[in-house]
């Protein structure tokens, strides 16, 4: 989806990262996404991120093949003092250039290890002739840059406590006023509770003359990005996307279901409740994982068994008996029992059949009542009918679940003083 | 721990991560680790873990590229049905062969997708001529695999939820028949709340010769597996490794903290409840993943706020007043009163501080007191001190919870016949 036009070796870019301990899995590399996340606000197009094992081979010709086609290369790790760390050899073979050694690099190194600056750190105070020093305030290992072929080459540590700073200290001013901070024109939405294929389908629909676009798809919802026009224009497209999706299930900006409902109670200094079937404490889980969660929710139930409903919500035995776990009734009687029982302001009760087990011909796998609920006031109830796994059945649910409820607040106003802080 | 002697084309490997989301760093990669890890295990080398945009010509150059050098090339990402999305047309175009439609692929789509498959859906219907499928269980792209030059190539959606079980499922036994020479020599076992850097340690001082090692990394726990050598060396490795980490955090085989305290439950027909403070119902969540599950999952609490604990189970509001929420004392009530009010047969209680809110210098993030009890029966409290962020104190205490109520089920016996079916 990013724009192809313009974009040159100039403003291309490539990440090497290097190193046995990723290819085998042992840990994970975290350096691609942190640059590529620094490159694209500047408008500088990512093309590789490359993970080798410490091989000198292998190294060389990465370094051959990327330099031809980037601007811009990083090499992450490679820079300590131990015989595979290559990165140094390479580069200045592949520059063309001595490795020169660096008093002042020596002196750092000794000034940060003191007596324990052993020989091999020695390797670590030489860079290529010519090229300049990133010093290295957290760690042993100096980075350095300069050109290789046609390309500017930065050679940054590995370890992420010592590249992060070095970036964002160092070679990101470099490269700000090397290529300018362009910034996208784009705006942001998330879509729930529609597939991939629906949203892209929308998307052709509705795009306007010069709009691309983009997705990011998440297990609870898809993030979706609009390109280029005019501020208007994307807002447009987004609008026609709420009409079709409904409102509720299109929000503004890069955004989850939880973080929906948190800001929704948070701006109304209510506290919430949850009374969980089928979901089995997701929607709790969802809520806390936020950080100052506490603020807005009580606490709640995962009532997986009807004894649990009874005791602890008072539904009642015969709505079980008659309506069944899974009906309007019972998720009615769940979401008022939690209201009573805790005293917070809103309550979503949710059952329903996640499968495998539990079907039936009436109410199969996917049957979802969900029920939300404000102290002393408005109530709804409504149907859903998921597809998909136990897994994405319980989901969509817990989504479903927490959107409904920010709905009803919404709509119903949801400011009962009482629910305040109980 | 691969051994290099002998390494040629035909078992050294490549991956290629597609979508731009991953290259403007919008998300992170995670299947170049999880394959690494599995390799690994295989000694097949991964040399090359490529990410690039949805560009055709970059996707192109890299296929080309890679399966010149590597035998095995897996490619992630790209099957969805939107316009971005190259796989299938690359592939088939760099194989040499047509894209042809199966009908049996697109039936598989439309009962999974019911009357929501859309035509654009129509396109994951296809696969390059005389490669085989590989089904999706839980999505709508199914996978494949074909010769491309001189390279087995294998095709794998992008979400982790569709690519990690097709991996497990039907990608590795055919790699295992092709590189592992029928039979493995392997004992499997899972560690749990340990580091990676940890376990590698002690897989190194405890490996006997002739055996070798893969671990593969998951958010809850760490499997590992031990290979060559015989049964025997290869259990007194594990043993070495129980001891050192302690019996009740290494299990035997490729398991789940949720799965072994299921067992446990479900063999003693048990049931058991949960009342969560910081960990917010992931346990709940975890225990309900299990299909089957309310067969031994009562229900439980998520009480995050004071009034819920004391509420719900009669925490004494003097408890939390002299020794605050998170203590022995109150985990020890929460427990007690999770088994009275329920009636199950067992109860785990967690309260801590998940961060970043909450600490204090006595207190400091990652402090969590963790209680289970059996009804009228034992009960036992353990504190921890977790490291890491919220997200990673919640899993490590939810995990912590499972294991200690399976050791306390196991010591105990845990068989008092009033908790059967409560």
């Amino acid at each position: 989806m990013s724009d192809p036009n313009g974009i040159g070796l100039e403003n291309s870019a490539a990440i090497i990262s290097v190193g046995t301990e990723l290819t085998e899995g042992k840990i994970a590399d975290t350096h691609g996404r942190f640059i590529a996340s620094a490159l694209r606000v500047l408008a500088i197009r990512l093309c590789h991120i490359v993970t080798i094992p410490d091989d000198r081979e292998l190294f060389v010709a990465a370094v051959r093949s990327l330099t031809r086609e980037s601007g811009l290369v990083f090499v992450t790790g490679g820079l300590g003092p131990t015989s595979d760390d290559l990165t140094r050899e390479v580069l200045s073979a592949e520059a063309g250039r001595e490795l020169v050694y660096s008093e002042a690099a020596w002196q750092a190194l000794e000034a940060r290890l003191g007596g324990r600056a052993s020989e091999s750190n020695r390797k670590q105070a030489y860079v290529p002739e010519g090229f300049e020093m990133l010093p290295n305030r957290n760690g042993t290992a100096p980075g350095f840059y300069g050109e290789v072929g046609r390309s500017l080459v930065f050679a940054l540590p590995g370890p992420p406590r010592e590249l992060r700073p070095m970036f964002e200290d160092q070679v990101l001013p470099l490269l700000r006023s090397r290529y300018g901070a362009g910034e996208f024109a784009e705006s942001a939405a998330t879509a729930f509770l529609t597939s991939e294929s629906r949203l892209e389908e929308l998307l052709q629909k509705h795009a306007l003359p010069g709009i691309s676009w983009g997705t990011r798809v998440d297990d609870l919802g898809i993030a979706f990005f609009v390109r280029g026009a005019s501020a208007e224009a994307r807002a447009a497209v987004i609008a026609s996307l709420r009409d079709e999706l409904g409102a509720g299930y299109v929000r503004e900006g890069e955004t989850s279901a939880a973080k929906v409902l948190f800001e929704a109670l948070k701006g109304r200094g209510l506290r919430m409740c949850a009374a969980e079937s089928c979901t089995g404490g997701l929607i709790a889980k969802l809520m806390t994982d936020i950080p100052g969660s506490s603020d807005v929710f009580w606490g709640g139930w995962v009532v997986y068994s009807n004894d649990a409903k009874e005791t602890q919500l008072s539904v009642r035995a015969s709505t079980l008996e008659s309506s069944g776990a899974v009906s309007r009734e019972t998720v009615r009687e769940m979401a008022l029992g939690a209201c009573e029982a805790s005293g917070a302001g809103l309550s979503i009760a949710v059952s329903g059949i996640a499968g495998p087990e539990g079907a039936s011909k009436e109410k199969p796998v996917g049957t979802v009542w969900i029920g939300v609920c404000l102290k002393g006031g408005a109530a709804t109830e409504e149907l859903f009918h998921f597809r998909g796994d136990r897994d994405r059945v319980r989901r969509q649910s817990a989504v479903a679940g927490m959107l409904l409820a920010e709905q009803l607040l919404s709509t119903a106003g949801g400011t009962s003083p009482d629910g305040k802080r109980n």
